[in-house]
């Protein structure tokens, strides 16, 4: 057994050194590898095909809602990131400059797009003419470049992968209706498919997206208390639009601005997914978004018989509509085990000379670790069975962690003493201005996570400055 | 009627400047759009929806073949672009360069990607130990920049979108019979799908990627009798291999290095697709590509009982695995049915009041304009049958044209005459010089499309230095 115990006391534990055991997973489930372009990854087969189901599933909600996918350039003049003058502030200092085109200097410098809006405003004020070119609700799939200083694989880097929806309404009413309406696919999406429960809420003007009038969020907590911001959906009112001058005749033939909004989600819920439902034996993938639901391991796989009842099994199995691999290799069957469940298959059927006599395998879950004996010619609903019992209960899981870190403050000592000790989601009251929100940063070491759309009344005043409150606001330790 | 004829007025005809024609199908199709960002494109929801389509066939046959999905960085630091000469060479002189990272020059500058071979190499020397480890059939589905001084939707732009294939293997035989099997996965997927007759051959060495040992090809003829270089595929050999270092330990523990292939298709398809099967009155989309396959167009729709009729109608096709949409607006049947004739909808149902008292609709096809009368209760049916003609009539009369502008010269005194007045393919024998070859494109205007799989023999001698011939070629002028 020394060979199989090997790829798991290669990663180091979760309680020991949260941040390492991240690493070791990323790098044992085979989800990314370091590149010669420093802040940059590759993503590796089994990161990329978690990364394809997301946007299938994502992609399908979106068209649902009437979204239409387009593509636009990967390069935005300077001129044109400077149209908005706060969005220029916000994105200029970490963004990657295109300076020469072959073996020429370029008239006016480019740089690689850190989001699009500016783009998306130049297209709209050539495309949108009148109250009948409304809404515009469109969306890419692309890579994006943010030069950050320190990278972690899909948390931060240099370049990732993500959605950005760019919209245009012919009111303020409809666009923050497609604002709302977006962040609430997301919040479903994270739920109902990776098993991620979020808060849903407004940002505070300190932590809005720049350029927006209103930024919503979902945010998640991850296993070690800390917080991740999982998807944001912007309100631009007429910022952008006066900027650009994108207008359109409306029926009663006045010229009017259009009201415009922004949503994106990124290749950062791998790793949500990786820090929310993982274990010190490696990832746990929620079986909606597994790329391989089921793994089928034979056990003495070289006697007669026992080959081709898995192939049978594995057949079986994918005919009934689930995602399924056989691993025949001539690895043992313990380190198969260690291998299914370092990349986070959510279950496999063992199946042995005895259990075929008997007609019968075993089912384990990876969460649980729960054996499940079954029939053989039952294999196809009862793994589905289980399939759905563990995505309910890996969210129910999640929901309980998350509940059971979430903590009430009320005084500043409590509110201190909390965020020392506790990691999680501390909630508590906040007058409104931004010199508490970075007061409390600098003292107490949280940053606002949102104004939760439910509000609580916990107490009458601001938790730091005493002053009459106006919201209350998860605060936390962010990603 | 004025205001019908309108839309189809404002595209040139193809005879008069074909040129110009694609122009205008490319923008009254609403394809794509012009940006600020010199020589880059938008691509509109009806462009765009027609490469998800491209991606969504391409990617099922890719898988079938074990490729798996992956994501590399969009730059190359120079000196990893470098490592093999023959492909800096070819690339160099036309990438764009990042020279800044926020407000700090960088220390090494980095070209984007014009295609990532070295990034592969760079990935496969770290990922690559054994045989174990072999073959690697990776592909990315990503956009690529190289720096055109001029640039047409589609055909050539400094971005476009495509995939690109990368793999590795033990042996050459390997690497060689991967070369072959994706270039007739294009091969297939451009007759069965886009209806586009292709001939299947290998590049001349002048004509090769930067870097590869052999360059296969598929070339197809666009209606203006140029030909367009539709997909390629190369063999490396072990020359990347050798370059950066690639080796793995063979099972009789020596170390060797592995042999690489790459393909690649891009957004350019598009354009094939206007110029082969477009006519006068803009796009004709062949059914398996087209995102919308029927339009279903009510007549005198203010009529009770007609909006209710289409949207049953549309319903029972959708139901029936259709993609189908309801032109409901306010314009009249006329200008509805110009529109879908520009955007190319393969098939129209007229439905009037008329029509549906004689439990009727009208099917037009858009290539043929044929009216085909039929039950409303068997539409679902009949227009799958009229579907599947059309794709199958469509790819018959690309191949005929194909055919007939495919012409045949002995003499250099008959291949000069065919290429100044014949547009077309025109087979000839070569002796294989590149002398030869750069003569013939300096003096009669044509160059290498490809050295066909399927040989003849049409004379003994080269057709422009009369010594023994090596191989059958096609010639052309190329897009």
């Amino acid at each position: 057994m020394a060979k199989e115990k090997k790829l798991v006391e290669s990663i180091t534990s979760m309680e020991e050194d949260f941040a390492q055991w991240y690493t070791d997973v990323v790098k044992k489930a085979e989800l990314t590898d370091y590149t010669s372009v420093k802040g940059c990854m590759v993503i590796k087969p089994a990161g990329y095909a978690i990364w394809e189901n997301i946007q299938k599933e994502l992609d399908r909600r979106f068209k649902e809602t009437g979204v239409e996918n387009v593509y636009l350039p990967m390069f935005i003049p300077e001129s044109l990131l400077q149209k908005e003058k706060d969005h220029v502030e916000g994105f200029a200092p970490e963004v990657a400059w295109v300076t020469h085109g072959g073996l020429e200097p370029l008239q006016e410098r480019m740089c690689v797009r850190p989001t699009s809006e500016t783009l998306f405003c130049d297209f709209y004020k050539n495309d949108i003419h009148s109250y009948r070119d409304l809404p515009k609700v469109y969306n890419q799939w692309c890579s994006v470049v943010r030069w950050e200083k320190t990278t972690r694989p899909f948390l931060r880097s240099r370049e990732f992968l993500w959605q950005e929806g760019h919209t245009a309404h012919a009111t303020a009413e409809e666009a923050e209706a497609r604002t709302i309406q977006m962040l609430n696919v997301y919040a479903d999406f994270c739920e109902e498919v990776l098993a991620i429960p979020v808060i849903r809420g407004r940002k505070t003007d300190k932590e809005k997206f720049a350029g927006a009038e209103a930024t919503y969020t979902i945010e998640s907590l991850m296993h070690d208390g800390k917080a991740l911001q999982s998807g944001t959906s912007h309100n631009f009112g007429d910022g952008f639009a006066k900027a650009f001058e994108i207008q359109y005749a409306d029926k009663d033939n006045t010229l009017k601005y259009v009201h415009q909004t922004s949503w994106g989600m990124t290749t950062r819920m791998i790793g949500a997914i990786i820090m929310v439902h993982g274990d010190n034996s490696g990832l746990v993938l929620p079986p909606r978004i597994a790329p391989t639901q089921v793994m089928v391991i034979p056990i003495r796989q070289q006697q007669e018989g026992v080959l081709d009842k898995a192939n049978e099994v594995k057949a079986a199995l994918i005919k009934s509509g689930l995602r399924v691999k056989l691993d025949d290799s001539e690895k043992s069957p313990g380190w198969k085990f260690s291998e299914q469940e370092m990349r986070g298959i959510p279950v496999r059927v063992e199946l042995g000379p005895k259990d075929i006599e008997a007609g019968n395998a075993v089912i384990v879950r990876r969460d649980t670790r729960e054996k499940i004996t079954a029939a053989i010619e039952e294999l196809p609903e009862k793994i589905a069975e289980v399939l759905d019992t563990m995505q309910r209960e890996m969210l129910e899981r999640a929901r309980a962690h998350r509940d059971t870190h979430t903590y009430t403050a009320v005084t500043k000592e409590e509110f201190k003493q909390i965020a020392d000790g506790k990691p999680g989601f501390i909630k508590a009251m906040w007058c409104g201005c931004q010199e508490c929100e970075d007061a409390i940063k600098e003292e107490i070491g949280v940053t606002s996570r949102c104004i939760p759309f439910q509000q609580e009344t916990l107490a009458d005043t601001c938790i730091y400055c005493g002053k009459p409150a106006k919201h209350l606001v998860y605060w936390g330790k962010a990603y």
